[in-house]
């Protein structure tokens, strides 16, 4: 099948900028000795997650049950959950799902370490609990360095609970205020007497700065497999290194400035992540798409141009990969022209 | 089944309140004389167009051609799909669908109105189409009333289609220069000799005046079946008419002034509606969802008061219900503490 076969809208996956991310990555992180676990939130594809793992990652993040149901299912042996689990519900599968992988959890408060103990202690297991940190990004997280160090000391105690490590999802740029929290809690539970096996940073805006934060010896990115807009404008990769691009239709011309294409809000979301407009159009650099409805994309073209046509099919790359893929059943995995892989969004909507 | 049984997070939807919201708008319409056809974008389920129809809808309208061929193979007989149709694929299923149901299409351009008129022509069909008329939207639709009864002719004499009236999508309050654009359009159709067989107008902030659009015979409500924040700003419901709820769980207070909610742009969406934070949370009225992240909303509380707790749960009204339902595979009807009824989204994510 070619891509003049599909209809709009479709998202597509440049296959080999795709791998060159992942290898690209993998390639930094081998030569810094980091671990690597991608955060499969970009991508929701069980095939993806398989590669990002033959290539070398150590396992795979995901920030719902519900995605990692589907990631052990295809195979994935090891996985970060980097959310806290709460409820019975929650708290059955996740000691199911720890009695056939290698599942790793999280923490910010007593609350829900007493919930995963109880959980875990019932079933006979011991799972690794990394306690959260907030360094700044001003979401969960222990809030200073002590109360990190007296949750792990918590976890520590707790039965069915191992202390893991430290967890953070940074802020952007902020490296320095994330070493100093890290290394005073590391400094604190070195002195509690309480070893960390593990400190797990995240985030792909700073993914090439990673080994500079001293105490971090793991990274969990998720957007680098893919690059989108808002990569690019933090420089943190190119036009060239973004592998999603979502096909579209113009389906309207009603004014010599005004093109309405078959993609809106159900097709990009209306995340712009400070980025101008809610995409950039490859075959119409300079146009703007500077509003959204839910099926309907408003372009502003230059009206003395020609300016693309009725029927016309454009190739738009998206400011945020990760929610493009939530809004997608499947996703076409091509090279050059030819759609070589047709891939299920697998994770797809797992809001549980 | 109980709600207090069901995991977080979840769409309820109050059967009472829904109900009753779609039997007033549609006593409305008979009052008025008025056809009502609403879009089911909003909800999605094929048991709620049911419903629509048997409490007295003349049919419904659809955005897409995949949530058309959803709600016909669930026995919808009459649809409306205001959309641009362009392209080999999709007009191929659309003369399917036009073979077995009375479907109605729209254009804005002679470019669409061709394409139509080739597919259906060539299986012997006579679909109507309306021409969409931009009354003020800026979207898509003729820019004047002269260009759409130019449209109108050229839709009139194309083998395959029938002329079959006028359809806008108006800016919310500015139904005079929406009645202004309609009359003058109307009037010039019947100077050419061509019966305008419909009107159709939509859109739910201004739905209680429809009537008072000289011209208008039909009408298309989406939000007005569950409602939701943004229509209790407009004042075009209240916030006891809004039937869709999210149950969310409280899953990490880090400080005294801050929340942090299972439920992000993922469940909400990042759409605000220009209203003021992400929802509205009915066991705190004051508190304000400020910001999304995928998985996380962030609640802003009373730093004074005790708050919720870890664990606790949360029932938010969401800014924008339709958005909602294309984030969930699922929804489930409530009366009162019960659930008693499990709706599959049928037409979600239906992107073609």
């Amino acid at each position: 099948m070619r891509i003049q076969d599909l209809d709009t809208p479709s998202v597509l996956i440049d296959r080999e900028v795709m791998e060159r991310n992942v290898r690209r990555f993998q390639t930094y992180c081998n030569e810094h000795g980091l671990r690597n676990r991608p955060h499969i939130k970009t991508h929701k594809v069980p095939e993806l997650a398989r590669l990002q793992v033959s290539l070398g990652a150590v396992g795979v993040t995901c920030q719902k049950l519900g995605e990692a149901e589907v990631m052990a299912e295809a195979g994935v042996e090891d996985i970060f959950l980097p959310y806290n689990l709460l409820g019975p519900q929650k708290l059955a599968r996740a000691v199911d799902l720890a009695g056939r992988i290698r599942l790793s959890l999280t923490c910010d408060s007593v609350t829900v370490a007493r919930g995963l103990s109880d959980a875990a202690g019932r079933r006979g297991l011991e799972i690794p609990v990394l306690v959260e940190c907030d360094t700044g990004m001003g979401r969960c997280g222990a809030q200073s360095p002590a109360a990190a160090r007296t949750l792990a000391q918590a976890v520590d105690r707790l039965p069915g609970l191992r202390f893991g490590g430290l967890m953070t999802y940074p802020p952007a740029r902020r490296t320095e205020r994330t070493a100093a929290f890290l290394a005073e809690t590391l400094d604190l539970c070195a002195r509690a007497g309480l070893q960390v096996a593990l400190v797990s940073s995240g985030g792909s805006v700073d993914m090439w700065r990673a080994h500079e934060v001293r105490g971090v010896t793991e990274h969990r990115p998720g957007t680098y497999i893919y690059n989108d807009r808002y990569m690019v404008a933090s420089g943190t990769a190119t036009l060239e290194d973004c592998a999603m691009r979502v096909l579209v239709t113009v389906v309207s011309r009603p004014t010599r400035d005004r093109a309405i294409i078959d993609a809106g809000s159900k097709t990009f979301s209306s995340d712009t992540l400070a980025c101008d407009g809610y995409g950039h159009i490859v075959e119409y650099p300079d146009a703007k798409i500077y509003e959204l409805n839910e099926e309907h994309g408003y372009v502003a073209v230059a009206a003395d141009g020609p300016g693309p046509a009725v029927g016309d099919r454009l190739h738009v790359v998206p400011n945020h990969a990760c929610v493009v893929s939530n809004l997608f059943d499947r996703v076409f995995g091509v090279r050059g022209d030819e759609v070589d892989a047709t891939w299920t969004v697998a994770a797809r909507g797992k809001v549980q």
